[in-house]
């Protein structure tokens, strides 16, 4: 198989952008991607552009591929949206890791999303198509209710105390201070948290990510390619991808994403690679029981195991498996068809040892685990340097 | 390159389908592709599955693609949804055959769309906002109203006359009686098409492709794993896509689809081929105009000739270059997400010999051509028997 280099990436700011679009936020996350790169890219070479965005419906630009493209100056050039809730982009991501593969030199994905602009009944309903229409939502089940479902099922399982869960807004939240793409960048204390208003019980407000705007553009290439471009490129050397049953009650287990496995599985195999030899990961934390499900269900700590390491601080950024260096969705922000291709952006930033004050110490092998819907899609790439 | 194969393709009928839902038509879409081939296919071995959709959030389902893996009882496999308008599920198979080219030994490229169960207020929404928003749709222009334009403008650079439009719906229709997956069977007069109803000057009633539900579905596989199904694959030799402008008032002209001729030069580089080699083609003809533009565009007729040919009889299904043996989408039908694959269905049939009554009789060579917007994005693809 060829090899795919990530020659570049970046991201606007996460947050609220009120006076920018979609156009204007995938412009100035192309262009921070571009900042990251000193060679001039030939982008005629480009063969195809992935653009992870889940409600375009709603803020009203339909067929946007064509439109972004045309506003980064590519127009005329193979544009796609691919959408699978918030894992839009992660499934951009592969499909552009396969554009690679099949031998094109060059290819982009990227994500965006305005969530500000919309009345917030509307913003309710574009979050709450992504989950099961036919037996969740029209029932009721936000996915602050959904998750709180499984964090309550994950406490009667394993025992997993509340403050665990209050620990990952706490790390998170910390991480997102040195990050200057994050929306949130103020340390929250563990009592905030746990007294803070109640959303689902027991997800209270700091348990759950923000709304935000933003974008964020990966540029892949060929190895032939990105050896002329760079003399360090970072490689994507697994991609793995899966779904699941869309509605929680047709799993086995609502304490594990089978997506989340699955797609983990293919990754690390495509890699060669243990989970044990992953330095930091980037996972899904919409809610802080996903973060926790998340390194159970990718492997880092058994199941019913990850509490524990969690308080122990072995998920903090200088710990054992740094978890969300970044922010995470949590606090660096959420903005749905952009967040995968976010998190490939700090990966990058990270493999290259341009993170600043949240550099990661070891940091030669990264992955970014990105979710759509309560674990119904599942998107898991493995980047590292020197390979 | 690797080579693709098409092992299976087919659709649902295209039209009203009261009662059924995007699941249950995808289902019904997928079995009739399964009824094609007669080799038991291992769908362990499926790695990515591609669906073309468009108006999801309106017809209430979000994150549909695990949704739709699911009821074709593939929970599991990575599968997302590709989204460019009218032209998502040309995009779709595009993706796919990219999958298949970088080593998989199976993929589904298929599409979905319900359009009758949303208000009337509501389709115009949907529809409307695959063009551009800011400059055209809250200005008034519908699609109908953009593709009049280009009409009268066709007429006054090249003294297009109305009756070839309105001959395309006649021909087409003719074309959609021996077609059981159609949603017009039935022969209309050149006089009727032109004393019909007017929609948007000179576009009148039967000049316009109808709302229509339905789904296609098209299963690729590797050579090798062809080979194993069966001994007579269709093989894809060429896959183009390209973009333009998504607003009309950006292009130089307004006359030739861009998107159109970048795609299938493209597509015919790829295979080795010239136009000229084409033995039949399935264009994107939401109106009247689109089939003229896009058998210009294409270079099946030098640009301001094709009127004369269509009314000469050269687009017939017994013409020179039979055009929209299927009926087309004016008259076979137009479900969005699902016209594209539902055209790779069509060239599957026609390849195989096996369309029945509609056979055309030189069948090695077929091409599809699939736009989305008002020609903001485009995919073309030619697949051929015996290579």
């Amino acid at each position: 198989m060829k090899k795919v280099a990530v020659i570049a990436a970046g991201q606007t700011p996460f947050g609220t952008h009120n006076g920018e679009t979609m156009k204007t936020l995938f412009v100035r996350a192309f262009e921070n991607a571009l900042s990251e790169i000193e060679n001039e890219i030939d982008f005629t070479r480009t063969s195809d552009v992935f653009i992870g965005n889940l409600g375009s419906g709603g803020s009203q630009l339909g067929n946007p591929a064509a439109l972004m493209v045309e506003h980064i100056g590519l127009n005329g050039v193979s544009a796609r949206r691919v959408e699978n809730a918030c894992a839009s982009s992660g499934f951009a991501f592969r499909d552009a890791v396969q554009a690679i593969r099949k031998g094109a030199d060059l290819a982009i994905a990227g994500g965006v999303e305005i969530m500000n602009d919309l009345p917030s009944t509307h913003q309710r309903y574009w979050l709450g198509v992504s989950g099961d229409t036919e037996w969740e939502r029209t029932a009721g089940a936000t996915f602050a209710g959904i998750y709180a479902l499984l964090a309550k099922r994950h406490m009667v399982e394993y025992g997993t105390p509340r403050e665990a869960l209050a620990q990952i807004a706490v790390k998170n939240h910390k991480n997102a201070v040195d990050n200057p793409m994050a929306q949130f960048r103020k340390e929250i204390s563990i009592d905030r948290v746990l007294s803070a208003p109640m959303v689902a019980a027991p997800l209270g407000l700091f348990d759950c990510c923000p709304t935000s705007d933003g974008a964020s553009v990966t540029i892949l290439a060929s190895e032939e390619y990105a050896k002329e471009l760079t003399d360090d490129p970072i490689w994507v050397t697994g991609s793995g991808a899966a779904s699941d049953f869309l509605a929680i009650h047709d799993r086995p287990s609502l304490t594990t994403f089978e997506a989340t496995k699955r797609a983990s599985r293919q990754a690390l195999e495509e890699s060669g690679l243990q989970i044990s030899d992953i330095d930091f990961v980037e996972v899904h934390d919409c809610f802080t029981i996903a973060e926790l499900l998340a390194v159970e269900d990718l492997g880092f700590f058994e199941k019913g195991k990850a509490a524990r390491a969690i308080l122990d601080g072995e998920t903090s950024l200088h710990g054992q498996i740094p978890v969300n260096a970044s922010g995470g969705l949590k606090a660096k922000g959420h903005p749905l068809g952009a967040t995968g291709t976010g998190q490939i952006a700090e990966l990058y930033k990270q493999l290259k040892g341009r993170a600043g004050k949240r550099q990661i110490q070891e940091h030669n092998i990264g992955m970014a685990h990105n979710v759509g819907g309560s674990g119904a899609t599942c998107a898991v790439h493995i980047l590292r340097r020197d390979f």
